[in-house]
């Protein structure tokens, strides 16, 4: 019977990391090892919390070490994966920063699962092929409007069909500065492109100053309109989605487990379902998110900002959903996120790509570049050094 | 100008931590100063993780540690914390520990300032009596039901007149096993006391394996059936509530903030919502939940399983509530959880205890006992070690 052996954890930094919005400045990656190979995962995010929730001590039964759940269980198939994800779910219930770290580890487990098994992981999952999604260019606003219609123009020469536009001043001065972006992107952008924005939550539950962007976002032709408020905020959710004619809520990527996904389905009312793997509990999960939004009428999108190896996971989950179509894709990422995959997953002529067609997540890992980002970490309770991550080489 | 000056985290545990569901088995003090004095708060729960979440560092702007919002912020009244509290939401919304992390740190916040006011939490909150409360002795199933049948005779003859049992054996055998704890907790109760059932999220997502066991706790004259699932499985929880009579569910412990407490109410449909102070993010959002609680028919209940200080914390957001009648009141909880105070909130001769009148939550803590549990902790990030416990002293 093939055992999990070890569960390493990769701290990678960029040298400097800074306040701006951008995820790709650190990345924790997950390497597992079971019958001789090895397979590689990514948490999203906070990488020394998450590696302190793998290895921290027992508080009680229901608050256990991530690790206590993982080390030394049978890997045979996915279903010893679910299996695993049911028992943390129990004996892991107190410990907040779970989720979390098991989403690196999940994938990492799928990626080692398909290797063995020869077959990408989207086959794993269910799926029969794996459909081209349509990459959107995700990057932040511009300080200023003019900035802003800059980065679209220069989006649009790169090729992309739909870029989101995140973050920055948005929500932050004055409602006159927010429409001016909204503009400002859709002129540089064309008639053409998709145009998405992404408030990252500014509003908290505010419905009516979000509902104020409204208008200027239905004249700009935004196809959503991003993570208005808390991420749990849903009858603020619902009550904007009911506010707004043309612009879809979109939405999840905070979700940290299948449930609150559904809420926001559900309850919120959102027309498009964002999940990054890398937090929801991996690719289980977010199947699972997958399949319960085509069968409701919203659309599945992958959330991911860092690496290619995140990238591929994002895609696994929906990959078999051909209709579900647009693809977030980390557009500017810190050198690190570059570095750290020997391969990545570029468009095609079409602007198009898609889940890998390789093994597992047919990602390589270049360890030159993890040794070269690697930040050391050492825990230490009591007289235990629980963790010391020199001893990963 | 007040500022907070230093946060202090004491990680304690008992020599041995065994796997069973008593949550007192370690404790994370915390200890705020500003101005010259300190307070004091708990958080719930994994110390080492939530340590982390404090000390960790940034991975972006959206990731921040919690420190960061809270070092050096002003202390000079409640709106200080409210704005701590926003900041903590966005700059730290990608680090999923946090609210844990932040409810201690909050819960010392309310104790320094109503020592600065010479007011007790309750007051500060807005709350003009404490009224008193009937504590429930809250213990774990008996291994077999006549274990059962006499940890309820003990907690009668200890003068509760009301009493929870949950947790271990249930939901893990065969419904006949169940059946027999909740009868033998009836027999021997007696009719009068009020008895509470906690199967602490056993039936996963399975309305009917829960609603099987409605009718038994029917007959038994259950007050409440507390977590039948994940706290997230609203539907769930909803479905259930239909199906049953009399008896109510109660949940919430597991929010780590106000919206999940709402949807509890809103879509899960609990009778009883029960929160956890050092988890939720402290006594703002807690008061929050008991006001909307109250204006929706809802019973607010606190949870607590640990120490005194953290029983305070919790009794402090529904002080002023009189309807809002009965708490949790920990029964035997591990010899650490008791020293750690000097002053203990006892029950009065009619069974009721209050949250004291005293300044701040009115406890005081016993150093010799912290010393003696006191677990040393180091936390080093490449040449930065952000952590060490023996510097607290």
């Amino acid at each position: 019977m093939r055992k999990i052996e070890s569960v390493d954890f990769f701290y990678l930094s960029m040298p400097e990391v800074t306040t701006e919005g951008d995820g790709s400045q650190d990345a924790l990656l997950v390497r597992v090892a079971a019958g001789g190979r090895v397979g590689w995962g990514e948490c999203e995010a906070s990488p020394l919390v998450s590696i302190a929730a793998f290895v921290c001590p027992m508080s009680h039964g229901a608050c256990r070490p991530v690790g206590a759940s993982v080390l030394g269980r049978r890997l045979e198939g996915p279903e010893d994966i679910s299996r695993i994800a049911a028992q943390i779910e129990l004996d892991s219930m107190d410990l907040l920063q779970a989720p979390h770290t098991w989403s690196g580890v999940e994938i990492a487990l799928w990626d080692l699962l398909g290797k063995f098994r020869d077959e990408p992981a989207w086959k794993l999952l269910g799926y029969r092929h794996s459909f081209p999604k349509l990459p959107y260019a995700s990057q932040l606003f511009g300080e200023r409007p003019q900035q802003t219609y800059q980065l679209a123009v220069k989006a649009r020469k790169n090729n992309y069909r739909a870029v989101k536009f995140g973050w920055g001043p948005i929500g932050r001065s004055d409602l006159k500065t927010d429409i001016e972006h909204f503009s400002a992107a859709r002129e540089g952008l064309g008639k053409e492109a998709f145009l998405m924005v992404d408030v990252g939550q500014i509003f908290g539950s505010d419905v009516q100053a979000a509902a104020l962007r409204l208008p200027a976002l239905e004249e700009a032709g935004a196809l959503w309109l991003e993570e208005p408020f808390h991420t749990s905020a849903l009858q603020e959710y619902a009550a904007l989605a009911q506010a707004s004619r043309n612009v879809k809520l979109a939405g999840g990527e905070g979700a940290h487990n299948f449930y609150m996904a559904r809420h926001l389905m559900t309850y919120g009312k959102v027309g498009y379902i964002q999940i990054d793997a890398g937090r929801i509990g991996g690719l289980g999960p977010a199947k699972r998110v997958a399949g319960y939004a085509a069968a409701n009428g919203v659309t599945f999108v992958n959330h991911t900002f860092t690496s290619h190896l995140a990238l591929s996971a994002s895609l696994q989950p929906y990959a078999g959903l051909r209709e579900h179509e647009i693809c977030e894709y980390p557009f500017a990422p810190k050198a690190l996120a570059r570095d750290l995959t020997l391969n990545h997953l570029e468009r095609d002529d079409n602007g198009y790509l898609a889940a890998p067609e390789a093994p597992g997540l047919g990602i390589e890992i270049n360890m030159q570049a993890v040794k070269a980002y690697l930040v050391d970490v050492e825990i230490r309770v009591g007289r235990k050094r629980l963790l010391s991550s020199p001893d990963h080489f």
